[in-house]
C-alpha cells in the first residue's frame, strides 16, 4: 500500500513522457526547414503566441497559488491541501495538454502554443474545484485517478461546447466552474459516510489558517479579470471581459457583506472569501459580450448574495438530506454562480442575437456541462 | 445596529449600479455603429489601452494583497484588517471610477479605459493609507462613510493638481501618499480617546503576524516601480520612472538598517517593513523626470532614514503631545516621505525648467494636497 | 560591535551612490541632444527595452518573495531569513548593476536597460542560494561582505562564460545555480563547527513555518518559466524556453512523489518543496535549444528524483564525512540540478552542432563555474 502512490505517480509520469514524444512538438528549425515557404508565417506565430504570455502567467498564479492556498483554511488539511493541489495540477496540466490537443488535432501531432498552456491550466481547475468537495475523503491515489478521468470528461465536454455547439463561454463559467462543482459533488455523494454528518473537528478553521486561505482568495480575486479574458480571441473582447469582470467582482464583495445579516452582525470570513469570488464566476460566460458594465455589476451582486445564502442554508441541507458532504462548499462558490453565469449567457445571447439557434446552443452547453459532470462524477466515484 | 452595516453596504452598491447605468459605458458595436467613420480609430484605442493592462495588474496586486497584508501585523486586527481592506477597496474603486470620470467628463457619460481602472485603484489607496491611521478606532459603518467622503475630496484635489495647476506627480507622492496620511491623521485626531495613550495590548504584533505583514511589504516593494510608472504617458518617461524607483527602493532598504543604531543593535522589523517602502513613496513625484539614478538613490536613502527616525521619535510624540494616535505609523511611511517627494519634485522642476511658474505649480500642488487632506479629514472625523 | 552593522550598511550605500554617479546614466534629453542623429534610434531602444519589463517583474517576484519566503521554513530563522534576504538582495542588485556594467563597458559609463536590471536581480540570486547553505552560521556583517565578494566573482565568471567562451546558459543553471551552491558549500565548509553535527533545535520546521515556505516555493515554481526565458534574445528562443521549463517543472513535481518511497509512505514536504523546483534548475542551460518537450520532461524527472535522493542520503553524509553543514540543502536544489543542467547542455550542443568547439565551450563553462565558485567561496569563508 505504501508503495502504491509513488509507483503510480512515477508510472503516470512515464506514460506522459511517452505520449509527449508521440504527439507534441513545437516549431523548430527542423520542421520549418521541411516547408521552407512557411518560415516567415511560423515566425509570426511565435510573436503572436507570446502576446498571451502575461495572461498565461496570471492564470498560472491562480491555479497554483490561488487554489493552493484557498485549500489551507481547514487547519488539519492545510499542508496536504496545498501539496496535493500542486501534484494534481502538475499531473493535470500534462494530461490536459495531451487530451485537449488530441481532440483538436483529431489524433495528429500538434504544436504547443501559449493558448494550449492556458487551456491546460484551465483543465486542471476543474479537478481543483472537485478536490474542494472531496477534501479529507480521498487518498492521494484516488486523487491521481480522479485527475485523469475528470480531465478526460472535461476535454470531451469542452470539445462538444466549443467545436460542435459553437457556444460562447469565455470565462468558462459552465464548462469549468459548474462542471467542476457538480463532478465533485457527484463523487462526494458516492463517498458519503454517515460519520460526516457531524461536523468533523478537522473541519474547523483556526485564526491563521484563515489568513493563509485569504492569500489564496486574494490572488484569485486579483487575477480573475485575466482568467475571464485569457482566451478571448480579439483585443476588443478581451478588454470588455476585463472591465466586466473587474466591476462584477467589486460588486460581489460589497453584497457579500449581507453575510452579517445572517450571522448576528458578525462577518463570517468563509462567506466573504467565497462570495467575493462568486462575481468572477458568474460573469464568466457573458464577460466578453456587449453587456453594459452596470449589468456585470448586477450579475456580480446577485452571485455574491446567492453564494452567502448557499453557505448558510444549502450546504447543511446537502449534508443532511442529500447525503452529499461538500467540504469546502464548492457548490456555493462554483456550482451556483456557474449556473447563474450560464443563465446570464443564455439571456444575453437571446437579447443580442436574432438567430435563436445561438440561444439554444448556449442552453445546450449549460445542460451538457452539468449532465456530463454528474455522469462522469458518479462513474469516477464508483 | 447589527443591520446597519449590511444594509448600508447593499444600499451603497445599489447606488453604484444606478450611477454606472447613468454615466459609464464602453465602446460597443452599438455606439460605434452610430458614428461609422470612427470604427477604425476606436479599434486602435482598444489596442493602446490594453498596453496598460500589465501595469494595472501590478497596481491591483499592491492594492489588494500589498495593503491588505500590511494591515495584518497587529495580531488582533489581522483578519478584520485584510477583510475590511478588501471591502473598502472594492467599494472605493467603484466610487472612484464614477467621481473621477464625472470630474474629467464634466458630468457627461464617459468611456472606461485601462487608465481609468488604474486611477480608480489609486483612489482607493488614499483610503487604505488613512485606514492605517485609524485601525482599531472605527466601526465598519464609519469606514464605508470615510471611503465615500475621502475619495470625493481626493478626486477634487487630483483634478486641481493635474488639470488646473498642471503639476507633475507621476507616482502621486503628494496627491495619494501625503494626502492619505494627513487625512487619516486628521480623522485620528478627532477620534482620539485618552485610553489610547497607553500601548494597547491589541497593538502588539506577534511572530507570525509579522510574517503575514511581510507578505504585504514585499509585494508592495516588488511592484512599486509599476505603481510609479503606471500612468506615465510616454515610453521614455515610463522607463525612467521604473529605473529611478527600483534604485530608490534598493537604497532605502540599505539605509533602513540604521534602525539597529536606535534599537541597541537589533533590527526592529516594523521599522524595516516601512522604511523599505519609503524610498518608493519619496521618489514618486520626480520618478519620470530626468534625474540621474544616483539622485534617486539619495532621495531613497534620506526617506529610509527619516522614516526610521519618525517611527522612533515622532510617533510617540504625536500620541502624547498632539493627541493623535497613528495605529500603523502611516505618517512615517506615507506622510513624511510624501512631503519629501513633493519637495524633491519642486527642486527638480526648479533646476530643470527655466519657467518659474512650473515650480510654483509644484509647490501649490503640495500645499493643496496637505490642506485639502487636513480639512477633509477634520470634517470627515466630526 | 552593535554599531558595526548599521555603519557598514550605510557606508556601503554611500559607496554605491558614488559609483552610480560615476558610471551609471540613462538616456536623457541631455545626452541625446549631444548626438542629435541618434534620437530616433534611442527612442526605439526604450520601446524595445520595455518589452522585457514583464519578465523583469516576474524575476523580481522570485528574488524577493520567492527566495525570501523559501528561507522561512526554519522557524527560528524565519523572520531574520526574510529580512536578511531583502537586505542582501537590495545591496546586491546595486553592486551587481555596477560590477556587471563595468565588465561589459570595459570601465566606461554605461546605460541602464531593462536587461541590466534583470541581470542585476540574477546576480543577487547567487548570494541568496549561498545564504541557504550558511543560514544560522553567519552574522549580518559577514553577509554584507559575502554579498560584495560573491557578486564580484560571479560577474567575472559570467563574463568569462558568455563573452569569452560564448557558451550557452539561458537559465543560468551553471553560472547561477551550480555556482551559488558550491560557493555557499565552500563557505559552509570553512565555517563548520562540531556542534552542527547534531540536528540543532532551531533547524526544526513547524507546521506554519512550512506553509510560509510554501509561499516561497510556489512563487518560484510559478515564475520559473520567466526566469529561464527572461534573457533569451529572440522571440522563438524565449517561447521555447518557456514551454520547456513549464513541462520540466511539471514532470519534476510528479517524480518528487518518490519521496514517499523513502519515507515510509509519507510525503516529506521539505523534499517536495525543493524537488519540485529542481526541474526548473536542470532545464535552464538547454531551455532555449531545440530539444523536444519530452526531453525537457525527462530532464525534469531526473532532477526531481536526484534532488529527493540527495536530501535523504547526501546531505547527512556531507555533514558527517565532509564536515560541510548545508542548512537548507542547497546542494540538492541548486548544486546537483545545476550540474545536471550543465551536462544536459553539453549533450544537446554535442548532438545539435557539428562544430565541436561549441561542446568544449559548454564543458569549460561548467568547469569554470564550479571552480571559481569553490575558490571564491574558500577565500570568502576565510
Amino acid at each position: 500500500m505504501r508503495f502504491k502512490f509513488p509507483l503510480m505517480a512515477i508510472g503516470l509520469e512515464v506514460v506522459m513522457i511517452v505520449l509527449f514524444a508521440l504527439f507534441v512538438q513545437y516549431e523548430t528549425s527542423v520542421n520549418t526547414s521541411r516547408n521552407p515557404n512557411e518560415t516567415e508565417s511560423a515566425a509570426m506565430d511565435v510573436e503572436k503566441t507570446m502576446e498571451s504570455y502575461p495572461f498565461f502567467q496570471d492564470v498560472h498564479i491562480m491555479v497554483f497559488a490561488g487554489f493552493g492556498f484557498l485549500m489551507t483554511f481547514l487547519w488539519k488539511y492545510g499542508f496536504s491541501g496545498v501539496g496535493i493541489n500542486l501534484l494534481i495540477a502538475a499531473l493535470g496540466l500534462q494530461w490536459g495538454t495531451i487530451i485537449q490537443g488530441i481532440f483538436r488535432s483529431h489524433g495528429q501531432k500538434f504544436l504547443i502554443e501559449m493558448k494550449n498552456m492556458i487551456h491546460a491550466d484551465f483543465s486542471t481547475v476543474t479537478v481543483l474545484i472537485s478536490f474542494g468537495a472531496v477534501l479529507g475523503k480521498t487518498s492521494p491515489v484516488q486523487m491521481l485517478i480522479m485527475t485523469i478521468l475528470e480531465i478526460t470528461v472535461y476535454a470531451a465536454n469542452e470539445y462538444l461546447v466549443f467545436k460542435i455547439l459553437w457556444a460562447s463561454d469565455t470565462g468558462e463559467s459552465m464548462t469549468i466552474h459548474a462542471f467542476g462543482a457538480y463532478f465533485g459533488l457527484a463523487v462526494a455523494g458516492i463517498l458519503y459516510r454517515s460519520g460526516l454528518k457531524e461536523k468533523h473537528p478537522n473541519e474547523e478553521s483556526v485564526y491563521h489558517s484563515d489568513l493563509f486561505a485569504m492569500i489564496g482568495s486574494l490572488f484569485l480575486w486579483i487575477f480573475w479579470p485575466s482568467f475571464n479574458s485569457a482566451t478571448a480571441d480579439e483585443a476588443k473582447k478581451q478588454y470588455r471581459a476585463i472591465v466586466n469582470t473587474y466591476f462584477s467582482l467589486a460588486a460581489s464583495v460589497v453584497t457579500a457583506a449581507c453575510s452579517s445579516l445572517l450571522e448576528r452582525g458578525k462577518l463570517n470570513m468563509v462567506h466573504i472569501q467565497n462570495a467575493t469570488l462568486a462575481g468572477g464566476v458568474a460573469v464568466g460566460t457573458c464577460a466578453d459580450m456587449e453587456i453594459p458594465p452596470y449589468c456585470a455589476m448586477i450579475i456580480g451582486s446577485i452571485a455574491g448574495a446567492v453564494s452567502v445564502f448557499g453557505f448558510k442554508f444549502l450546504t447543511p441541507l446537502f449534508t443532511t438530506k442529500l447525503r452529499i458532504h461538500d467540504t469546502c462548499g464548492v457548490h456555493n462558490l462554483h456550482g451556483l454562480p456557474g449556473v447563474i453565469g450560464g443563465l446570464a449567457g443564455i439571456i444575453t445571447v437571446a437579447l443580442e442575437e436574432s438567430d435563436s439557434t445561438k440561444t439554444v446552443s448556449q442552453a445546450a452547453a449549460l445542460g451538457s456541462s452539468i449532465a456530463t459532470a454528474l455522469v462522469g462524477g458518479l462513474i469516477t466515484g464508483s
